[in-house]
This record gives structure tokens, C-alpha cells and sequence, in this order.
């Protein structure tokens, strides 16, 4: 998509992500409770791993909406003296990264607009393929965009026929867009949610105390606010919750799921249940299979905090080898950073991480990591751990090679930037990261881990087989990203 | 109009007005200077007294436009490194108090929008009396309004037909709107200047170094960048500047001008020309007037400062009564304040102005005021001067009592708060201020000081004859804006 | 002195003096009021134009002392919520100029040290001439300094005699410090007063409400707070106030006082009574004197605002010659400021100052002037007359030239710096700034507006004859400034 | 010590540290690097755990020291305009708590002074036992003392031996100091660093490139600057870093070393040599004497995150039973929070951890912690895990009950608030805590695992033993820090 407006301040990308992709977003709403946007920030705060580039809340009191969001983590954007002027039982609230749109105030989630004298507010995970065609339509009507979200279109379509019935003017607009999203939308006196038919994103329903109803990307929210984890919110669903409860609406024909796994792999929290699995657990299984697929003879396993730790475990548990944290986190790394100049080269990577030397002399190592990315920061900790007199460094990563982008919200680097797109071979890649040797799990043990069948996931990052085809062909969406 | 989004953050109005009413906007405008933006920095810097609330400057380089904005003075949203991130050689800025609209920074001016690709931007001075049956429509067939400034109408008007021609779109959007307006305009190449057909609001252009044009709402803003003042924009015109030069268009049906005539009285810079008259010289004639048609025997003559500094001089001179500046002002009173408690009364009239005591003591005192709109801060004033031994204090005003409120742009207060309108009679006012007497300037005499014809201006505020009347009754104006 | 520490966070002297000279500061205290610290703030801020660039204050409450100070204005260093931190009946405040010490917050004042389990904070206007000397014997005994500031050594000497009696600690202090002070103390009960015996700088003694004392530098703080001006602190005298009452100790043998004749001239407000005189009053009958001495023919006669304002009113008054306000005012140049470009010469004069042209074309223009320093500034305003049309320009200042620079806490430029001592004759300095004819008020005549004998005064500045020699000559200290 | 000047802003402590002991500080020194403000930035960076309340670089040119301080993380007090205003190739830095005096921006250090024309500047951790009364002796012979800080008195012992050789002042002032002081000193022009002569706490020795020279508290700070560990600064040595190299003083006669023994088990970087010993080995080592010493019957073994990693792997390793990682940490718990209100009860123990219910419910849990300070977070840690489902929960602490408090620069509560003090037996720590078992590692365990002789060490939190009688009864220090 990557319209740039110009419009409003940039924000530097200064989001240390160690090469790792980014998540499109995390949402939750709550109804029914008289501290709605303290619970928002408090569910927010646990999704902060989704999107730390802006946050916003968005609360509603039977009157109007108030809203507040800024750049920067959820604790920094929210103040105490900030929460309490937001009042009201109802709210949505939306952690960002920049997968469409400039990272810039004005795309900040929540979106809310005041039209004909009502509030409308959305948050929404996922990437929309056919926006830049809707918008332009709407465009050439008359319709004045606040934004470069692909997000705003589905208010765009909905605004002609919001004199009618809500529920209609919704249906209406989301039987237009095409491609993912997990939304919750707020008025000013309901909360509503709703996942595409595809549901590629995660979005769970739960309870709270028996008389209020909350939404959330991961269920890791529901745990830090005392929730009770219901169901998942289904494909293709709308619910709908006002002072007469809840109602569920299926208006889309249905169409078989196509869950992101890299949700399993790593996005998603390991204390989160995803798509009705434990990611904990499912980890510790790939770590497994791991084991069975590949052992190398070395001395200890162990993991790049905090990548691949559950696999690592688990890799260790099944093959019986010793489990050391080698590596020792530095837990003051921040956002902004003063560089080290050319006169002291070499100190980014042990700014974040520091070897244990004396346990590390001498031995053969084997390092357990989620996914390889872009590889960049693997290799200068592979040549780090060398330094410091490993004898033998080896690799085995928790799923296949990533060598497809992703249009449906998660901002992996463009093909060009995907290491296994570029090196091709795994013996490539293992020279280009240094390595003695290098597995990459299979694509039937990966699935297999999960315990799920493996036509109800989008695999496509692996394997190109996109299951909805978006508008511009993947090398210009890459070529985009790249000119950013 | 009052609209009150609820959306983004009040600020809060802490701009001391000493009482008076406060002007619509200040609008400014640069074709063809390498420096534009720093340009209309100076441009809006020498029109600040027209709006101290917020400030913007909107800059186009051919391609984009780039913007910033902020509440507060020019001074405190710019700084050189702002500037320095808007390039271009066309810009338009505005400085701005909030007549309609909330006190947020998304009311703040130039509205830049992004549509189709294309980039626009608009300042505003004056007031759109049919803005809100306007909005409603648009918001029926679909428009998402960002603002509630009545000024975002006019590019809503124009959004269903800029894909065809630009003046076209304009000139049919101007059609519809009822008002005041003194316009400016960017796009990525151009700058466009209007005036509503009965110019309410002046509007001056200015040529820069033979290769460049200047848009001001004063033409002290042309003496400041050393631009040459060339001739006001016409009532009715719609100015177009490119790179083929400048082009003038007079669509609409030619009316008899309404220049504000509190332009001259107030509102404007003394050293600037406003309707082609300049300003100071205006107000001393205002003082000759006034001495002609009311001598109290007084000892000395005198303004609160520095409100009626040039009508006091033109009194002494036409008198021949001694001018004397009895009340020292602190330099140093700004806009953010600590408050004196119950413990200390008294204090707020003495913070901004301290009597020369030894001048006053056992002096009969005349006060000359350009004009008395809710008449506390006088009443302060005069009881000081009464404290410190001034034995009598008479007044004089340089315009007739101000009994009507403005639907053109000029923030009055709401007929119950204008003192005249409540206390009636001039003896009223006298005994309501403390006075020994009181003389306001008569109508006649008011507009023979200004040496132009009666007709060619707005009266209304003294009249009550109001030359397009505002949809909404003018008592429902007064009550909002009390609500406020 | 200038001794630069080198330590803490040097501040841009960014403060606007038109290249007139600085005061050494500003000093205000109370005892006995339940909101002190307030009381205080309204003091500092009717003195703000003796000290812009620190303030402080420091508040006992019996028990000890708090304190804030801060780079900046007085409204900027305080807000309402720092002022709620500063309980107490009795404080000392302070605004600042760096005549000697560096421009830094650890050179704020008050100064406060917490020793042995006491408090004492100290409070001081002008310059000590043997600081340097008294420092260097301290330190080698052991003392450790924490500023640059000449205030400093007063505290050392006193330290170890304070476990004795504060009193005699005081005067043993004093007894030894050579030059100007005009001082305010606090201990945790009680406040002190001192000025030293020549009386170079102003301190006056109020009443508050029968129960309470104030302090000041100026009587228009009094007006402010409505305190009642009593007398001023004698030459020599120590007041030192407590539960007990007012006690005045004069320790010191009585010489002639030396008045800083500048105060009159151009430091205090127009609205205090320095040295027993209202300064307004005496401003006119300076420029009484001045046109007894120099007419020349001239069609009206103006200040530069706001310099010569009531000197140009005695003028006018004793010459007949109309009074004009030929160049207005911005009254929004604050002290940050956007620098204009290459490409926008001579913007500078005319920010702050525009002149009505209709007003000045063709006119034969007197302009009165207060005091003439460095003349950098003047001389571009008389260009930017002339430019706008003026015929003639002449000038009257209302002090002889300035030649000399000032060891008693006057920040003068230095001998080089100071046009008078450079240019040599009247001539030449007229022809540098440009002027038809210059006259400087006779010594004499400058004596007699005053209305006090002339062996009351320092006038060292005009005449080179310094009451009190400097250890360090004098050129040695211009050079030093120069160097900063 | 706890001497409250009130001078100052006081700093809320808002850093988390979850009940466990806060160390006393963590300097570091370079001499010889042409960036050494840069250099000093990640050595503190790096040592950033041993203080997180405020830091401080000070740094010398040859000619003058300058220096930047403030409250707050390394991070956060610099930034890199701040660096390039530090020029220099020699500096020292320090990060601390506050173990003595207030938590105020004067008692930040380096402590720097300029005294007769030279700069001396000083970083300190550990505690002076004995700083009270000779605070007290200085003062009353006239000397004033800018902090509260117990490390100003060496400062101050040294000023009126200044004049002579520095070294000698050092000795001087050294041979008075009672307690624990790892020291390092700047002037302009050389680098001094000090131990105490038991050598309390760590300090190390490195080199830098061949040319130049590294102190630190910790080697890992060497690691991420890429210098070469050397050798610990001795026992009462004096290392002084000039133009012609290093040289080393031993002025105090050799007593026996009492290194503190909590540095191995629960301060220091596990990363790091302290004592000559690697730490993340000596935990382990500790981890397998626990499981020596206790096994009760379990299914996995886990630390509570961050605190007893290595002593759990080590347990894990020894004992066979599964090593876990059952509670995830949010990573974005910061230092400012919103606080959950009284209707969201039983959040706090949630924001930080949230455990893995499928992994835990029905099982029997050993947590390994490496130490009990206050109990109060591992009893709500205990009581979630059981909400979550564990059946049985044990606990091994990897030293001696701690009971009690630290004079020599550790902030353990006071001995009122040690669990172990306050509760007797570990019968009831085990119920206060909740565990169905509890076990504490033998003092014999504890010290066999560091490898070293025991009578090298301070055990006295553990014992009672003291090897330098603080002169206050400790139970009167333990007062006044509840009182605080």
C-alpha cells in the first residue's frame, strides 16, 4: 500500500526488533465494566509485544467518545492523570507497527471519526489487499481520507449508510474489503468485533466478573486483568454487544480457516492460548521434533535470549543434551540508544548480549532459534559466541525456510531481504551465518507440532501458495517497502 | 455553529484579552521564495496580535505539501529546526482564535488534506454563516468531516470535482457558502487568494523583490519581509499564482462592500494600511473627534495600556491637554500565571499595570479607550486608579456602544455579556464602571474619522442591521457561545 | 571576576537588551506571612526587569528551608504546583543577571547551604571588588566553593563562626567584603537585610497588613502586594527580623552614601521610588532639562518604545514639540526566536519595531533617547527611520556619555565596547549613528532633575571617579568580559 | 547516616526491584581513549544493575573537568548531543542507589569540585562507617558541604592538603575513612582508583587497545567495551593513571580481605569475574549443592524470572528433574505504571509474570530462588502459581537465611523487615511463604561452591559477625531507614 501522505510528524523506527518481523497489531475491547480504559491499557500492556510503535484508547460513556493515543510503548503514551480523563464502561484499544501507512500520529489506532453528530471508533490487526482500489473509488465520489491506513476504508464504506442501521452499513463494508482483519469497533454505546472469514489473525472473547464481555488479539490479556477465556471470536463472525447483550452474526459464506502459524512460531505470547492451542507448549513440541530431526554432536543447547527459549527446552528435554543460558541479557536495553563510533567498532551486539566465556571455551554448541529472518543479527551473534571460543556453532531453527513476504499483516522484509529467498541453499545460509552445519524444521513437522490439521493454516510465508491473491504482485510490494 | 467533536485535546484558553474580543484569524501567503515557509514564519509573526491560540504553515515544493502546526504562539509551535523540514517555495500560513470550532489542535489551520493523490491546503479568516446545514448535507451523501471548523466545508464542496479542474471546483464550492471569508490556498504548485463579494475582512497583496508575490491579512506583515504593498484583493476575487504568473477571476455578481469597521477601531495594527486607509492616522482622527464632541475638565488625558494609546494622543493634541502614561505595564506578564489566593485580593488588575501615584494624586483624570465590550477589566482599572488618589476619572470611547454581537468572524461576547446591550443607557455604563462621566464617540463622527463613505461598511455591531443575516437566530449564537 | 567553573549546564544569554546595560539582579523578602513563597513570586515578578536570567526562592517554616530556583523568568521557573511545595511564613527571592560568576543554575540564587543542622540562605544584589582575593585565602584553608558567584564568600567567612551567634558571624562577614550589596538573609526563624555602607543599590523596607515585613529592591514590588513602603534599609544598616520583632544593628562607621545614579536613568521601574524619588517624575523633568538645553528644529519628537518613553514626555511638555509613537511595538518578540536568512537582510530591526510611515514621510523627527551604550541597536533604527522617509533625525539623550564601566554590579560592556568611550566626540558618535545632530544632558543638568545634591551619587560611569578602586584594574576587567 | 538536607528535589524511588537488596553502586574509569565520556557511557551502561537511581560522567581534557549528571537510567540521563559536550580522554562515571542521604540530584555523583583553580572529581561505592563524625569536625572548623553523601567527607579531608601533593592529601584523607570504599578519582590531568583495605566490594583493573587503561566495578563492563581484563585493584592499593603510565601505592598496613560474598550469590553481573571467580559457574555450583542438600519429590524444577536462573539450571542439571521456564515475563515493564485500582485487585503480581497454567496445573514445582530478602513478592509469586494450578510447591534458596542488615553498602531492609529475622525458624518462612517446603543452602554449602576460603569473606548478614563496628548500634540504623 505505502501511500505516504506527508501529512503529520515521522516517528524514527528506533524499535529494536533484532531483524525479527513485525506483527501488524493487537486489539482488545471491553464492555461493561466503570474503569473501561484502565482495563484497556492494563490489556494493551500485555499486548505490547504486537505493535510498539503507537497506542490509543478509545472509551465510550452512552454519550460520546474520548480518545488518547500517541508514539511509543502503551506505558508511555498513558499516564495516570490520562486515564482518568477517559470515563465510560465501553472501550477499544490498539497497539501498532506500521505495516501499511507512515508511521506517523495520524495512523495511530484507534481511528475515530464524529459524523452526523455520532462517534465512530475502530482498531484493527491485519492487512486489507483490495484498500488502495476502495479508496480510490470512494475518492473520486468525494470522500476525504484522514489517513494512509487501509483501515479507514471500511469507515469510508460504512459512512453513507450510517443513517441507516449500523449493522447493515458494516455488513455492507466488510462484503467489500478483501484479505485479514481482526477488528473491534466502538460507538457510543456498543462494542462490536468481528474477524475475516479466513480469520488469519487471532481474536478471543472472554468474561469478566459475569456481567462484562472483553475482546483480545492473544489471551495473555485476559490473564493480566483477571478475565475468564471464552471462545474464540469465529471466522467470518460479527458480535455485537449493547446493553441487551451479546449478539453473534454470521452474514459471510464459509470458508475453510487460514491461521497464521507464525503466530505458533513466534508472535504470539507463550503464556497465550492461540487458535485453541498453549504456544508454550506447541514450542516445546517443535522443539522436539527438532531433536528428532537433527542432532549434531555438540556439548550444550542453547538459545539467543529470547528467541527460541521453548524450543530450545525442548530440544534439550528430547535429546537429553544440557540446557545453558550462555548468553547474557543486558535488561536496560532501550529504545533510544547513543552509538558507539568508529573508534569502538564491534559493540552493537554485545550491547544486548553478552557470552559467558569461561562456559563457553572450547565447547561445541548447539543454538536453537524460532526463525531466521533476515539473518543480519543471527550472524553477528554467531560470530560473537566464536570470539568468545566456542569450538563448534550449530543451528537448528523451529520451522523451514522463510522465503515468501506476507500481504496479510506481518512485515517481513521484502523478498529481496529474506535471507532463504536470497542465499537459497541451507547450505548458503549456514556459510553466510557461519555455521558448522544447519537445520531448518520440516514443514510436516511443524504442522505436526501444533497438533492441527494443515489445511486450516496459510503457510505461504514457506511455501507462496497465497490462499487470496492481492492486487499488486508481491515483487512491487517489496520493491515499495524497500524505497521506504 | 459549536460543534464539539469531543476528538483530540482542549486546550485551554488562557490568552489574556483584557476583555476585549478577539479577532477571526490572521491569514499569510508566499509564491516564489526559496525560503517560503521561513517567509510566512515572519508574515504570521507580524500578524500575531489576529490570533494567539494556534499557528500553522503549510509548504509545497511542487510535489507535496508539508505542514506543521500547534497551539500556541508562532514563536512557540516554530523553531528553526521546523522550518528547516519544510522546504518550498509557495506556502500559506495562518495564526488563528477560535470563533467557531473548539479550542483543539485539530481546528487548528491550514487544513491540509491528501485526496486523489493531490494535496490541499486552506487558511480562513472570517466566518461561513451557513456552514452547519452545509455539513449536514455532505455528511448524508457520505463526507467524513476531520474539524469542526466551518472552513473544512469549502473542501468538502470542492472534493467531488477536483478531479476535474481546480477553479471550477472552487469557484462552485465559494457559491455556496454564506459569510465572511478571506482566504488562502495551497496545492503543489499553486497559491489561490479569495475574498468573499462583500470583503468583511481585509486581505491585501504584496510583490516581493519583482519575482515573487505576498497574500497578508495587514500589510504590517509586508513591511516586516520588506515586500511591497501593491492593492488589497478585491471583494468577489479569486487570485490564482503559478508559474504563468498571476491571474484574477470575478465570478460572482458584484454587491456593495462591509468592511468591518473594528478592523480600524481595534483589531488592526496601527502601522498598517487596512482598507487603504492607515491605521494610526485613522485613530488619531478618532482622538480629534473626540475632542471635539465631549471636554471634561480634566488635568491630564491618558489610555490604559496600550488600548487607546492613538486616540489618547489625538485627544491631547486636538485639546490641548497633557498626554501622560500614568499606568505602567509589566513587560513580563505572559500567558501562564500563578494565581494570588483569597489571602491576597486584589492583586490580578495590579499584575499587568502598576498607576504612577505621585502623578495622580488629586488629578482629575480623562480616559480615552478605543472601545468597551464587557467593561470588567475597565471597572478594575478605573477603581485602581480611584485607590491611588486620582481625584476625578471621566472616559472617553472612540465608536459608539457595542450592543450587537458579530456572525462574521469577531469573537464578542454573547449579547448578555456586551456591556452596552445589558446596561442600556450611556449613565448605566457610566455608574456600572465608576465614572464621573462618560462619552462614546457618536456613529457620525466615528465614520467621518475613517474618511470613507458610511455604506462601504459593516456596522452591525452598533446597528443591529446585519447585511446577511445567519441562519440560526443571533440570541442562539449567544447562548452556545455561553455554554462554551 | 569571571572565574568559570566549568561546571554544570551553561545557558545561551538569549535574553533581548536592545544593547542596553543589565542589572545586577533583583531581591525580595518576607517574614510573616502564612503564604510566603507566593508572596514572593508577585514580588520577583514586579522586579523581573532587574533579572531575567534566573530566579529563585528560598521559604523557612521554622524548621528548615526549602528552596527552587531555575534558569529563566520568574513565570517560567514557577508554576502553581512548585509554589504548593514551598511552605512557610518567611522567603527570600531573587532574579538574576551574571555580572560576575557564569551563566549556570548552580549560579542561581538564593544560595543555600545546609550546615552543622542549619540553614541559611542568602540573597544579593550588586558586586563584591574583593571576592576573588577573600576566595583564594578560603580555599587554602580548606573551603570548597560550589559557585562562581562573589555572593558566596559571604557564607564561607561567616561558617566557622556560625555555631557562635549569627549576628556576630554577620558582621565579622560584612566587616571584611569590600564593594556593593544589597542583601537578603534566611535562617530557618528569621530574616535579614543588609545594604552596604555607601548604598550603591537600591533595598526599601514595606508593611503587610500591620503583621508582616517586606523587602525589595524596588517599591513597585510593595504596589504589587499591597505592602505599604515604610523607608528604605539604611547605608550600613543590618535589619534582622524574628518572632521578637525588627532589630536594626549599624556596626559599621557611616561614610557618604554613593547612589547608583543609573537606577534613575534607566534600571528601575518608572513606578518606583528609588533613593527617596519617584522615578517617573524624575524621568520627565529629565527631559525638561533636556529641552531647556537643545532645540533644534523639529516637526515631532518620539522614543525609541519603550527606552526614552518619559523623557520624551517631559520634553514634549516643557518644548511644545508634538509627541508621536512613531514606531510600534511587536508585542510578541519573545526571546526565542526563528533568525532571518542571507537571502532576508535586515529583518532584525524591524521584528520588534515597525515605524507608521504615512506618519514619519518627510517629517524632521526628534528622537529622546534614556542612556546610549554600545549604539549598535540605535543606529539601525535610525537607518530603518530614515528608510521609511523620515527627513531629519536628531537626538536627545537624557545622561552624559557613558565612558566608563561599572565595578558595582553593572553590566556595561566593557571600555571598548561602550560607544561614548570609543567614539570619543559627540560628533563622531553622531555621525556613527547617523544622526542630523546629537546632545547629550549636561552632568549637571542630570543632577538637578533628580533634585538631590550630586555627593549623593556614584557617577563613576560618566566621570571615571570610582568611590571604592577595584583590586584588578579596570581594563583588566573589561578584557575579561570581553573574553566570555 | 541518613542525614536529610532537604535540599533538593526529591526523587520518588519507583524502581522495581521486587523485595531483593539494592547493591551501592557501580563506578568505572578510563584513562587514554580519545571518546573516554563514550567509553564511560557503556562501561555504566553495562554496570547499569548495580544502581539504577541516578549516573553521572565526569571528564577531563588536560585542562578543565566537565561533567553531566542526573536522576534516572544511563539511558535516559544521556543521550548523544550530551556526549559530544564531553570532551576528553579521561573520565570517570558511577550509577547508584542510595544507601546514604537522600535520593536527590545533589547526592548524584561524580561528586566534582573546583577548588583554588584545579578540579577534583570522585565516584564511590560502598559505605563509610565512620562519615558522621567527621562530617561533624569539619564543620564546625568552618567547612560547608554541598550533600548528604557519607562520600563528600573525603573531599573534604583533602582540601587544606591540596596545596601539597595530591597524593599525600589522598593518604591522608584515607587513613581517617572507616568501611567500605571501592573509590575512583579524576583530575585534569590523571585517573586514581582505591580499594578499602578489607576490599568490601569488587573493582577490576583493564586495559584498553595497548594504550589505554579501564576500572570498572565489574569485568563486564570490559566485555562490552572490548577491553582485556588485567588483574582486581588490591586490598588498600592505590592505583594512580598519568601521563607516565600507571603506578601502584600500598599506604596501609595488610589486613585480612572481607569481600562481600552476596556479590557472588545475587549482585554481580553473572557474566562477570568478582573475586576472581565467574559467576554464572558459581551459581551453578551453588544450584548443585542444593540439590546435594535437598530434594523433595517433584516434577520440574523453574526459577521465578530473572532471580535464581543459574542456581536452577545448576538444581536441574545435578538432580535430573526437568528444567522449565513456567512464568513469562512482560518485557515492557517499565518504571512508571498505572496503578490498578482497588476494583482491579491482585493485578500487581500479574504486570510483571503471568504463568503457563496447561504446563503447570496438577504438577509439583521446585522454585530455586537465589535469595529471601523481605519474602513479600515470593509470597504473592507462590500464592499465583497455586491459583494457576500447581499442586505442590517447594523452594531452594541458594544461601543462608539473611538475617541480618548490611553496613557496608547493600540497602537490606532493615533487620525489622528481613523475613529471616523477623520470622525465627524455616518452618515459618516456609508458611509465610505458603510452600509445602522450603529449603535454605548450608553456609558451608554457600561457600564451598565460590571456590574460596571462607575467611575471605564478609558473612555477616548471614552471621552476625561484623569486621568493622559501624559506630551507631545497628539497630539504631535500622530505625532510621524505616523511618525514612
Amino acid at each position: 500500500m505505502g501511500i505516504d501522505h506527508g501529512v503529520g510528524k515521522a516517528v524514527k523506527k528506533a524499535v529494536q526488533t533484532d531483524g525479527k518481523p513485525r506483527d501488524a497489531c493487537g486489539v482488545f475491547a471491553v464492555y461493561g465494566h466503570e474503569e473501561a480504559a484502565r482495563l484497556t491499557f492494563f490489556g494493551l500492556f500485555a499486548l505490547q509485544h504486537r505493535g510498539q510503535e503507537s497506542a490509543g484508547i478509545a472509551v465510550a460513556d452512552g454519550c460520546r467518545i474520548r480518545e488518547r493515543k500517541g508514539m511509543g510503548l502503551v506505558s508511555e503514551v498513558f499516564q495516570e492523570e490520562n486515564l482518568k480523563k477517559l470515563p465510560g464502561t465501553m472501550a477499544i484499544g490498539h497497539v501498532r507497527y506500521s505495516t501499511t501507512g507512515s508511521s506517523v500520529i495520524s495512523n495511530a489506532q484507534p481511528f475515530l471519526v464524529h459524523h452526523a453528530d455520532e462517534y465512530y471508533a475502530l482498531a484493527h490487526n491485519g492487512n486489507l489487499v483490495n484498500a488502495q482500489a476502495l479508496r480510490s473509488a470512494l475518492e473520486d465520489k468525494g470522500s476525504i481520507f484522514q489517513s494512509t491506513m487501509d483501515s479507514e476504508v471500511i469507515i469510508h464504506l460504512m459512512a453513507p449508510h450510517l443513517k441507516d442501521r449500523f449493522e447493515d452499513a458494516l455488513v455492507n463494508a466488510l462484503s467489500q474489503v478483501r484479505g485479514a482483519y481482526s477488528v473491534v469497533m466502538l460507538t457510543k454505546d456498543k462494542v462490536i468485533a468481528t474477524r475475516d472469514p479466513r480469520a488469519f489473525r487471532p481474536l478471543s472473547l472472554g468474561r469478566l466478573d459475569h456481567h462484562g464481555w472483553v475482546i483480545a488479539s492473544e489471551t495473555c490479556a485476559f490473564d493480566l486483568i483477571g478475565a475468564q477465556y471464552l471462545r474464540d471470536i469465529e471466522p467470518g463472525e460479527i458480535v455485537m454487544i449493547d446493553e441487551s447483550g451479546l449478539r453473534s452474526l454470521n452474514p459471510f459464506p464459509a470458508v475453510k480457516p487460514c491461521h497464521c502459524i507464525f503466530e505458533m512460531i513466534y508472535f504470539a505470547r507463550p503464556d497465550s492460548q492461540v487458535f485453541g492451542e498453549n504456544v508454550y507448549l506447541c514450542r516445546k513440541r517443535l522443539g522436539h521434533r527438532l531433536a528428532k530431526e537433527f542432532q549434531p554432536g555438540v556439548d550444550l543447547v542453547m538459545p539467543f535470549p529470547d528467541s527460541g527459549n521453548y524450543a530450545a527446552l525442548g530440544y534439550a528435554e528430547e535429546s537429553g543434551i544440557p540446557f545453558e543460558m550462555g548468553m547474557i541479557r543486558n535488561h536496560y536495553v532501550g529504545r533510544t540508544f547513543i552509538q558507539p563510533t568508529q573508534i569502538m567498532r564491534d559493540f552493537g551486539v554485545r550491547v544486548k548480549l553478552n557470552p559467558v566465556r569461561p562456559l563457553l571455551r572450547g565447547k561445541r554448541v548447539l543454538i536453537v532459534e524460532d526463525s531466521i529472518i533476515r539473518g543480519t543479527t543471527s550472524r553477528n551473534r554467531v560470530r560473537n559466541l566464536r570470539e568468545n571460543g566456542a569450538k563448534e556453532i550449530h543451528m537448528a531453527v523451529s520451522c523451514p525456510p522463510t522465503r515468501f513476504p506476507c500481504p496479510y499483516g506481518i512485515d517481513f522484509s521484502s523478498k529481496g531481504e529474506l535471507l532463504a529467498a536470497r542465499e537459497g541453499s541451507v547450505d548458503a545460509i549456514a556459510r553466510f551465518l557461519g555455521l558448522e552445519s544447519l537445520h531448518y524444521l520440516s514443514l510436516e513437522g511443524m504442522v505436526a507440532a501444533t497438533g492441527m490439521p494443515a489445511d486450516q493454516f496459510c503457510l505461504s510465508c514457506y511455501t507462496g501458495n497465497y490462499p487470496i491473491v492481492p492486487p499488486e504482485s508481491l515483487e512491487k510490494l517489496c520493491f515499495e517497502k524497500q524505497g521506504k
